[in-house]
């Protein structure tokens, strides 16, 4: 087999054979990065069809270690969503569905570019340590129901080099690479089921419902085809998911969520999320039954003493749960006032990259982040703003910071004289 | 300016700018192959339009040195053939459109592949020699009318990065970068017009009549955006052109042209490429007349005798024109004898293979070959073929590869028992 040749075929819009793609997968540091992404941007324009997607996350994924659950009894399912803004469903969905009974041992990532991510956001916890073995998180699971760990370099490594060349490449935006890039990793974190929260939107990767659609369908498929249960739901990412934005803000509004004080566009995705993970996961009948118990669990503070019997676990301070000011604070606030008139459109990348340039998000992936940076935003969508209040409040550490976050922030959002329309959209479930 | 930026803008199927082109350009040796690479499928599967084409030709004419014909006087015109089999009209048109008074200042290259090189065939003339400075052939021109000579390094540079890079891509098959490759190369090399000889069949790389089309138009597009004068003809390469197919009988082929003693298809594609260089020149009124001019120099012996005078001034053995046995003789002669009927299709690309595998070739710059190997096919396509004589005679210096070389010849050819046409391409004159 040549790599030239498979080049040359998938230029010519031909299928490639399992054992092509397979032969793809292992040349990976024997065949120079020149013909990897000559053959990228072939895939990137011409595609790959079901079964050639389903091949290429197979052989992504046995390209490195699988991790082995089956020391921890029960179904194991996993959630992974495709990356957004104010988007912690994460922080409330882990200890509310353990709390219902579902294992949870989740391999989580940071943050880069305009999203954030959960090892972040946990480690915004004073004492928080998400450095643990699999046999940590393993006992850990079989303790208390919930672990949640960094990704070992050891996952997929395949992902590794291809992500890392496609991102220098102009080859990013191809469905079947990003859906055997998900799904790779995921399907090596050893879960028997995964729930995938697709984000559409301004905010999202996919910026309109049909590629969402068809990243959500090719992604069920691979795991049709791979023996997995998996469900899509489309949600979204027109608007910041939740009102903070941030590492600390966001753990502090989960936190608002698992007490049952917060409610809102985040509650309702992470319900959502929450009830397919436990109908997945054989804990529920239904989603309507499943909801239920997430509802019950919230009403019952079970799923904000889980979340604190968690933070304890992996050595945070919990009594951050009942005050905030033990998070690190920020040394500077600045309130948001922007003219009288309705919400409109919010461009939430820009939102996303206004709260990384306040000091919450990194562009590469060895610079350190400020955990009480980011943005409260007090208004949605389609509502009125009278002016009266300020619209945001900002926090940075640093007057340049905050300058350069404020111009960004205040370029993502649109006020309106007339009437604008509320978010109306609904989530869609791909199954 | 951004090089991933530029990649995802023809990723999307976006023009490229002026600006954008030249940049790409500038690149070259700052800028990772893999970005190179990257761009190159892409402009392979999305296109550039004739004004990005001619951008490029431009910006890699300008990456090297640019050859001042100036000191000749007179209009100098070029000659460009696509790559055949068999097709040595330079050896046939140099002498004879030089005996009409046009002034011919030529590069030259190598065989590759199935493909022979005029540099190679005038070395099978004992003692020629190609290695001409610019000084040089400019004193030669102007004594005697005519000089062939090497390519310098120095011409093109671009070009040379993009094509190794292309080569090990898969991003060989591109119109418009085929045409920049060819027509910044002929316009780096001082000539004031390019007669093209587009070659279309099984012998060629365009393998069809519309990519044929489409190469010579483009070219000669290209030459009008840039201010030169262009003509490309499309000729036949589904039969070897001529009848002799290696480095010595080519030269003896042509020989027999310029002596009246040889006609058919490579004398008849000669003298409509000299006809046009003639008129592009201001030789000749029209084409009609320009290949009266040329007729009338083959009776007269005027073309022959300026053959060997070029043979002489480049200090080759001119005496090789009427004693053919001064020549390398090969060790080797077979008879290929085939069965009775009608000469079908060939391979012409095969047939070429078969004579580089019996010497007359190389698959790398770097690998020597044999003057005196090659073919002699006896029929053309739709001629009858009686078995009475042989088919065809090889040439080569060593048993194995003359085993190799019959081998491959003999599944070049198709002989069936019903009649077959006789190729009937009319070439088409694009201007």
């Amino acid at each position: 087999m040549n790599f030239i040749d498979i080049i040359i075929k998938k230029r010519n819009k031909k299928t490639l054979t399992t054992q092509e793609i397979n032969y793809i997968v292992d040349c990976i540091g024997k065949t120079p990065d020149y013909q990897f992404s000559s053959l990228l941007m072939a895939i990137c324009l011409n595609g790959l069809d079901k079964r050639e997607t389903a091949d290429l996350t197979k052989a992504m994924l046995y390209s490195g270690d699988i991790i082995d659950l089956s020391e921890i009894p029960g179904i194991k399912i996993d959630k992974h969503s495709t990356g957004g803004v104010a988007d912690t469903t994460t922080l409330v969905l882990a200890p509310l569905v353990s709390s219902c009974g579902l294992p949870v041992a989740k391999m989580s990532g940071r943050g880069l570019g305009h999203t954030g991510g959960t090892l972040d956001k946990l480690e915004s916890i004073p004492g928080f340590n998400i450095s643990l073995t699999k046999e940590q998180a393993v006992k850990q699971v079989n303790d208390i129901g919930l672990a949640i760990m960094g990704q070992t370099k050891s996952l997929v490594p395949a992902d590794g080099y291809l992500y890392k060349l496609r991102d220098v490449t102009g080859t990013i935006d191809s469905i079947p690479l990003i859906a055997a890039s998900i799904m790779s990793k995921k399907l090596a974190s050893g879960a028997d089921g995964i729930v995938l929260d697709v984000k559409c939107g301004s905010g999202a990767f996919m910026k309109n419902i049909d590629d969402a659609r068809e990243l959500a369908r090719t992604m069920v498929d691979i795991g049709k085809m791979l023996g997995k249960k998996v469900v899509a739901v489309i949600s979204d990412m027109d608007q910041p998911l939740g009102n903070n934005v941030g590492n600390t803000l966001e753990v502090i509004e989960a936190i608002g969520i698992l007490k049952g004080e917060v409610k809102g566009e985040l509650t309702e995705v992470s319900l959502i999320l929450g009830s397919e993970m436990l109908v997945l996961g054989g804990i529920a009948e239904n989603t309507a039954k499943a909801r239920e118990m997430l509802e019950e669990n919230i009403r019952n503070g079970k799923g904000i003493a889980k979340f604190g019997q968690f933070i304890l676990a992996q050595g945070g301070n919990a009594a951050v749960i009942d005050n905030y000011s033990l998070f690190k604070q920020p040394l500077l606030r600045k309130e948001i006032y922007l003219k009288k008139g309705f919400v409109g459109a919010f461009d939430t990348e820009a939102v996303g990259k206004a709260s990384a340039a306040l000091g919450a998000g990194r562009i590469s992936y060895d610079m350190p982040i400020d955990p009480s940076a980011g943005i409260i935003i007090n208004r949605r969508k389609g509502e009125f703003y009278d002016s009266s209040e300020p619209f945001a409040v900002l926090f940075s550490d640093s007057e340049e910071k905050m300058r350069e976050g404020t111009e960004i922030f205040v370029s993502s959002v649109k006020i309106s004289d007339k009437k604008t329309e509320k978010a109306v959209f609904v989530p869609e479930i791909i199954r």
